[in-house]
């Protein structure tokens, strides 16, 4: 399975992150070509406690070559485009080519 | 679904950290009481080169309770201490519960 990973640093503003993240940036996101599931969550670190990330998203596909037609359409630039106006912290990004262990 | 993501720092012996992590950690990671699967990447960053991570894992338990039941598991300790023994430039490790978008 093909992934994007995105590991969100720390906001300075966590409320306003959620909002935007929840209102304007998911549904930009879901248009992506060929997406096949698109999950999220506020990570925990083992021992509790915040970790470095304050959230992480991982986009699905049927594979790599569907993953890059869609980062490289309108929707997936537009979509990373969108990171820069509710992250400024800055977010990871990690192209997976995921396969059973 | 509930997720372990093990993010591992680029090591100073890629063939070292390879060669044991599919031999022999793998093995152990796999006796994780409760895993539905595990899975694992060398990441890319989007616009190529080498990232922060040298390697991604990702292991899925029906629910945060199944999970937790699994960390604090005999084969979960187990594990966890297993990647000193490979991995001494760390990894960050975030636990997930990961919802649909």
């Amino acid at each position: 399975m093909a992934k994007i990973l995105v590991l969100y640093n720390q906001p300075a503003d966590a409320g306003a992150f959620d909002r935007y993240y929840v209102r304007s940036h998911v549904p930009i996101a879901k248009k992506l070509p060929g997406l096949k599931s698109f999950t999220y969550a506020k990570p925990a670190s083992p021992g509790g406690g915040t970790g470095p990330y304050y959230l992480v998203a991982e986009l699905a596909f049927e594979s790599m070559a569907a993953l890059q037609r869609a980062m490289e359409s309108d929707e997936g630039r537009a979509a990373a485009a969108d990171v820069g106006k509710f992250a400024p912290e800055g977010a990871v990004v990690l192209i997976c080519d995921a396969r059973p262990a």
